[in-house]
């Protein structure tokens, strides 16, 4: 076939025609699916059930060191649960934090509490007359949603495949010392799944911010994310080298449990420098009483370790894989060589990253809602909700089954295809 | 026995002789007892161990709405968690929004957020000159640690059996408008275990600030837990008295389970006004992807209603009472009518307020600790650490065995008259 842009004019509208046709039958079926949000399916949850029977009244309530879970104290989490999240992240126990259920929680905590004490002695940021932060995009819609809610000013930070373009953060970040922060998805990003390269994690740890409370906001939330056995990506450990390129205090490094065990209920941690975490854990003993030690070991009695981790993401895989695919093949099949789309084949996370002709995006997913698939917002991926191409859109193919996200899949492309050949009719 | 103020210098001296004798017996026992915080022992935690079973891998996972539990949603809790922890505060599950582990997050939370960004477009707390708390006190040093934190100027005001100095507390926000919102335990209180007469409470929802943006922060942090079934404090119920006051958006309530499964793994909870929650709601989407609801829904399996709570606390109350009684039988029996020290004895609640002679708390709290009995440090039951008077001593008796409780509190009355006898001596 073709591509369109090189169809006529009336070959276009012959193509509108059926097009059409099948749209409108494609909306007569009645589809109810939603894949706005990276949320994982029955299925998988279900494969979790055991999780619960991990602690009964019959356990040993104490961690390794003696504490008993259920009561007050130990605001940094038990050591056994600072192992494991340690490992997910490729960092020593003694750099971890391990917090409540949503890792999310903690880097709203760190914003707002840079904007109301400042870092590590900085002046707070609510003094400052403009604070902004660097974001890489397309990226993931609630870390641009923080930043907006402070009133923090973002700069778009194109991608690559490779992770952001590096060249522009370390000019921008050596220029201008409001500039206070990076978001990262360095590892199976959000919605790209592209895993940041080594070299771009290596100039990241060499970054001269002029601010001295610039920070790395790296949120590692897909590191165990594969979906293959034999095609993994490979990130390379950033606190280690930052504290090698004398920056120890310039990342703070997310996780959670919350797409390992159950998406309401896992737990998440922080991993960065002495420094930084003394400074966490001076406000977090305001703020908590402790976060839920219970569901901290837990997850520790129910995976043992890091292989336990990676044996359950094996099964996760088996349900993920699947849906990866029957998107990608009917994208491959009905949009390869048609010139009106470009998407991404990740090895591991929650999304496949769609780039449409300039000004489709939100005509898509508005014909995709009509028809009753619910994709995320088109500029979600973008601060501010704004893309300023209107191209690129965030297929996120958890939750539906496999057979739901075949027929999705096949209204996506039809869609696709019918408001391109729209556009190019206008141009023409 | 004589009033320790009508004794001779010569008596005061022959006294002193020998309770240092005692004092130094006492220290050779190495006792090391922690009455430091408001900790459930470990018998409590015991007696909630098949709460643990509550939800297991066999166990239906949807909440009554149909939600399944473990995924993402339902931001504001799911519904019977609404209704089980509004029915403890005595308010409509539609007020209520069920959080994680820990109300003092709540509180956290609700202050930051007023620095940030204001209460219901009101000028963020942060840009203005000054910023005021109302504090009656004695009262919870965690309250009074979030607002300096924050750098608010803490006002103490007396507390009375009956609750705080309300003539105080009306002319105060009836006059400064930086004052913008007040601390209360009204219920078992902390350190006293007073609770707010009606009385009170209804003049609390009368209260004309001149701040709009004025909030009580009512914690009602031990609504449920009473001590004996004859004798329980009645509270009345404060929202619907601020709605009909016309006050309806006034006052921020707090409960949680912490004392009533386990201190480190419960649920917490909000009540408020539709406008007060939608505005929490709104900036709850930005912090988190939602709370616990596996623990929401492991809480209301195990309690069923409110009546499983209020036999659980039965139980509960079966292993405090007779720390309680320990401790104050030992105070009456050693300290009735020396003159050196009052005590309450309270219905509910974890902890018993003494006062002992102006001067003489730090010193009674240095002497217990040398001698192997933490207690809470003296001046936290006051704004800044500082009681004015150096007199009040919080008493929590939760953690430690009524064997313990007896010995820690022999050596507590031992270090009051110790200390007194040689507060008198530097008198005389």
């Amino acid at each position: 076939m073709k591509a369109y842009q090189e169809l006529s004019r009336a070959e276009l509208l012959s193509l509108k025609e059926q097009l059409d046709r099948e749209y409108e039958e494609a909306r007569g079926k009645g589809l109810k699916l939603d894949m706005s949000r990276g949320k994982p399916s029955a299925a998988q949850l279900d494969m979790s059930r055991d999780f619960l029977d991990a602690l009964n009244s019959a356990s040993e309530m104490k961690s390794e060191n003696g504490l008993d879970v259920r009561n007050y104290g130990a605001m940094d989490g038990i050591p056994e649960a600072k192992k494991l999240m340690g490992d997910i992240m490729g960092v020593p126990a003694e750099n971890v934090i391990v917090c409540g259920n949503a890792s999310l929680t903690i880097m709203y905590d760190t914003v707002s509490r840079s904007m109301t004490h400042g870092v590590l002695g900085s002046t707070p940021w609510c003094r400052l007359d403009k604070v902004k932060f660097l974001c890489p995009c397309p990226g993931y819609d609630r870390h641009f949603a923080i930043t907006q809610h402070f009133g923090i000013e973002m700069i778009n930070v194109p991608m690559t495949p490779q992770g952001p373009d590096m060249d522009m953060v370390e000019r921008l970040v050596s220029e201008d010392d409001s500039i206070k922060g990076i978001w990262c998805v360095p590892k199976y990003s959000n919605p790209q799944g592209y895993t940041y390269s080594e070299e771009t994690v290596k100039r990241f740890a060499h970054l001269k911010p002029v601010a001295e409370d610039f920070r790395i906001f790296w949120d590692n939330a897909y590191a165990v994310h594969h979906l293959y056995e034999d095609r993994q990506d490979e990130l390379a450990e950033i606190l280690n080298l930052c504290a090698e390129a004398g920056n120890p205090d310039m990342v703070y490094e997310f996780c959670s449990t919350s797409k390992i065990t159950y998406a309401g209920a896992g737990i998440s941690a922080v991993a960065s420098s002495r420094a930084n975490l003394d400074e966490m854990k001076k406000v977090l003993t305001l703020q908590t009483i402790g976060f839920d030690k219970v569901n901290q070991l837990r997850h520790v009695r129910y995976f043992k370790n890091i292989d336990g981790i990676q044996a359950h993401m094996k099964k996760h895989a088996g349900w993920m894989r699947p849906k990866f695919e029957a998107v990608l093949a009917v994208l491959e099949k009905e949009l390869s060589g048609l010139g009106i789309g470009q998407w991404t084949r990740p090895n591991g996370g929650y999304f496949i990253s769609f780039d449409a002709m300039k000004g489709c995006a939100k005509a898509i997913v508005a014909k995709c809602r009509d028809a009753g698939v619910v994709l995320t917002g088109a500029g979600a991926t973008f601060p501010y909700g704004v893309d300023p191409e209107d191209s690129n859109i965030r297929i996120a193919p958890s939750f539906p089954t496999p057979e739901e996200m075949a027929m999705a899949a096949d209204l996506f492309v039809l869609c696709v295809k019918l408001v391109s050949v729209e556009k190019l009719l206008e141009e023409k």
